[in-house]
């Protein structure tokens, strides 16, 4: 119950790093127990106790071997920031009993992060259970008040990379992918968070605008349903005139040069029927309002008897001014079948009107896709070039939550363990450090954690690496490159650097890096190889050793 | 392109509706063709043309048979505010071509949403598939602008309302439910978000500290695991004295209290071996911080051998000084075996120290619960009071997204309608009236929709209601009593009433008394029967010869 309660609060330099992007994220978005428990170790003179606590998830999703680390930035963003407002301290008092004292509410007002320090695994890297995304270390109670908003933080960030990054690996690299979820998502901040996450994950673009602006991720859309619906026929089109791309010409009556196109391909393909003529209106409408943009939904009444039609003769009276349309999207129905029709039809278009690259429009598929669907495209062959992907993408339908855990391994620099029947629950104590070992190919070898004043693994040189629990599970690795994974990212009182914190773009490219260069089989769907993590044989003793000791050996009778 | 683009901005009254509890909640927070078809509406002049929209949602989630409505206050909330800063009317520019005329730009400076109606179900309210939740109506360019942030703000918002009605109805009424998700939600709105929505779903309380804030939702929690293992023994505490409950008392060596009982529990119990001694001390500073509010997790090390011998010494020991524990919260393991036991154990110390109620002291479980969980509990038979859930209520595990949608039904008075191959995607054209019906056992019977200008059904009158799109599936009703669904939220230019927006206490009051209502067999969770949804005879007609006129007709040879 000393130090810092009763003098002028010292302020933490936030070294100029904004706060989190979503204003709701402070010290309150929190369960009220970390609340308690600051109480409880300040009324016991043990708040200031140095911690340290790991933060990391047991297992992949997806049924996967591997995960993308995200979140970590407005992790930064919320530390440097970290400061109770007087009338957030007064709600706090509100919550807690009111016998607790005064001197707490005080040391409430003067908290920050000064005394902080975090390490992590830079932000979207392939990382993989059991190993610490985060180290955070400092006085007891505060880093308990980070635990709630990290996990909350990391937990879909991670999640939602991770499956934009499955979705990539399937779909293939020549593919566009965007992520058109924030209808579906849970919540404005989940519609957010999944542009900002997927992008990283290695999404193109987005829908979202709010998304584009705060993050400056590229943005994607045309129109809907409702807007076909939105016409009834070609009359409501008053203005019907459009410059050539030149500036030079100009056509007085786009609707009639719509038409004559649409008279020229019925004939030449032998279409009888006549096509939606409010689908044909809102097309024709769309082209003018967007003549260099010309990408229309064509499933509002039938693909293939009107929508391409329609289409086709929009984007040849947009070609005969100049224009070159960008291509269609179906949101329906059979996407591999019709794509490879919308192909077929395009390509004679370009034969039998002499226009090139007709038969290269872009073909976009949307509709309750997913890895699955992605998958089963591949396997039944399909002419799409981008896929707009949503619900399953964003809502992580797959799998909901990461499970990330933070757990303390340390305090007043003695190793803690939490035991469980489980064995996947029992955490790996000591404050740490862990390195990627990488082989001869290039490729990762495995994971290992020592103790923090071991000496590191050498390159050239031969390292046990012990399964963290299980006897029998050993190998020695020489590796040919030695990485450390933990870096500073918070040094507490100290100016943090300026590049600490590299910009999305740079952060979308790591990962994309980082994936490449996993072996394959960590990768692939089908019974993926587990990639392996492990510790040093002193730290592996170590454990063993407290968990005898930790254990309880009465009996009930 | 008339009205209002240049004129001085006509600002909407907002009747004194604070904006939505999130901040990122802007017009921006929308799919970039929302902005793009507002242009094109723009340009070809129909951006004020009339247009009406249902919001709907097409199955119940969860296999079930029901829906709660709940995301209404914050749509509310959004369109009273609804505004474009000039900053976000720049980066549209960006977005959009840069062929977009200047008057667009200026029509978005002026634009709120004074000429839109909103009628909707109340929230709270049970709600089943094509019945649409709100009906919204104005100028089709500003309606638009509405469908991403309105279908973002109910979808979320009713799923995980559903759950927690769903979490309640197997608990049972006598139990409390705690939500305690924040960690695990999708991102921290989304937590904040299912605080809130589990609250008027019928949970009792919160973990979420800024959910209790902005919500008043009563806030639960206590100690972590990482509370236990940062104390090593009874020596760090060193501020031992505890003043008496009624204040006139004062036990010095609140410590040595605390042993004597633990030796007296271990006699009587036959319990030889030595409980944990990190856990001794952290239950006994956590008392000592709050001795009115002594719950403590005993789990950490073994629940039987450990936690309850030292959880009832504290416990015990309070109870000397006048103060009554609250109880323990079991995390792992087989819980109603240990919830009994525990039980068992508390019962046998009411008897044996006769210590009045102690044998009901609150037992909460927590650890990865679901409906699944809780029903298989029941089975088995438990003693816990209280359930704490996370990770499965808060992110919808079991579908993690309602598929809410908004569709235009009716433009310059004309009825439009939305084919699909599949008959499920087929929208219900028409500006329309909703009506409940209920029986003589005050069971609600069927929903009805009829067109606007219908008569309302009466009660008493035989009234033939149909499936909307099974010609065989049809049956009268004299309805009871009728109740007419869709009431008015935003009434566009008018000031809108006081208490439009109802409390959150009422918003849930009204959910549980729904829910109640409710016929049991709509409900249960094997096999539920489905609850009928019709339309009038006359909308019936209407339906299918719009259907015929607008499906195509012609033949692709």
């Amino acid at each position: 119950m000393e130090t810092k309660e009763n003098g002028p609060s010292k302020k933490v330099s936030n070294g100029g790093i904004d706060g989190p992007t979503n204003p709701m994220v402070t010290p309150l978005l929190n369960d009220l127990y970390q609340f308690t428990m600051a109480y409880a170790y300040w009324k016991a003179g043990k708040h200031q106790e140095r911690a340290v606590f790991d933060l990391y998830f047991r297992r992949n999703p997806f049924g996967g071997e591997y995960t993308v680390f995200a979140g970590l930035e407005e992790c930064i963003r919320f530390i440097a920031n970290f400061t109770l407002a007087e009338e957030e301290i007064d709600f706090v008092r509100e919550c807690l009993s009111s016998s607790c004292e005064d001197g707490f509410f005080d040391y409430l007002r003067g908290l920050d992060c000064s005394d902080v320090e975090v390490y992590a695994i830079p932000e979207g890297t392939v990382v993989f259970p059991k190993v610490p995304l985060m180290r955070v270390e400092g006085p007891v109670a505060v880093v308990q008040l980070l635990e709630t908003p990290f996990v909350n933080l990391i937990n879909y960030a991670s999640l939602v990379s991770t499956n934009a990054a499955r979705h990539r690996n399937v779909a293939g690299k020549s593919k566009t992918l965007l992520e058109f979820g924030l209808r579906r998502a849970q919540g404005p901040d989940g519609g957010v968070g999944a542009s900002k996450y997927c992008y990283i994950g290695g999404f193109d673009a987005t829908s979202n605008v709010a998304a584009g602006k705060l993050f400056g991720i590229p943005l994607r859309g045309t129109h809907s349903h409702a807007f076909v619906s939105s016409y009834m026929s070609l009359d409501e089109i008053t203005d019907k005139s459009l410059r050539g791309k030149d500036g030079s010409s100009r056509c007085d009556d786009f609707v009639s040069l719509v038409q004559t196109w649409l008279n020229k391909i019925q004939l030449s393909n032998g279409v009888f029927g006549e096509t939606n003529q409010s689908e044909l209106a809102a097309f024709t409408s769309y082209a003018l309002a967007f003549p260099d943009g010309f990408l229309a939904l064509v499933d509002t009444y039938d693909v293939m008897r009107s929508g391409i039609p329609n289409f086709c003769a929009v984007a040849l009276a947009l070609s005969d001014l100049g224009y070159k349309a960008v291509g269609i999207r179906l949101d329906s129905g059979d996407l591999a079948y019709l794509s490879c029709e919308v192909r077929n039809f395009f390509r004679s278009i370009e034969k039998e009107f002499g226009v090139p690259e007709f038969g290269k429009l872009q073909i976009t598929a949307s509709n309750d896709l997913n890895e699955e669907t992605l998958d089963a495209l591949n396997k039944q062959g399909h002419e799409v070039d981008a896929f707009g992907i949503g619900t399953y993408l964003v809502t992580c339908y797959a799998q909901a939550a990461l499970g990330v855990v933070f757990k303390l391994v340390e305090i007043n620099n003695q190793p803690r363990i939490k035991l469980s029947e489980d064995v996947s629950k029992v955490s790996i104590p000591c404050k740490k450090r862990c390195y990627r070992l990488y082989g001869k190919e290039g490729y990762p070898l495995v994971d290992i954690m020592t103790g923090e004043n071991e000496p590191s693994p050498k390159v050239g040189e031969r390292i046990l690496c012990r399964h963290p629990f299980q006897e029998s599970k050993r190998a020695y690795v020489v590796p040919q490159r030695v990485e450390e994974l933990l870096r500073c990212y918070w040094p507490g009182s100290t100016d943090i650097k300026k590049d600490t914190l590299p910009a999305l773009r740079d952060i979308r490219e790591r990962c994309i890096n980082q994936l490449e260069q996993m072996r394959p089989d960590h990768m692939r769907r089908l019974n993926p190889t587990p990639y392996k993590v492990s510790v040093s044989a002193k730290l592996y003793d170590f454990i063993h050793f407290l968990w005898l000791n930790e254990a309880p050996v009465g009996e009930l009778q």
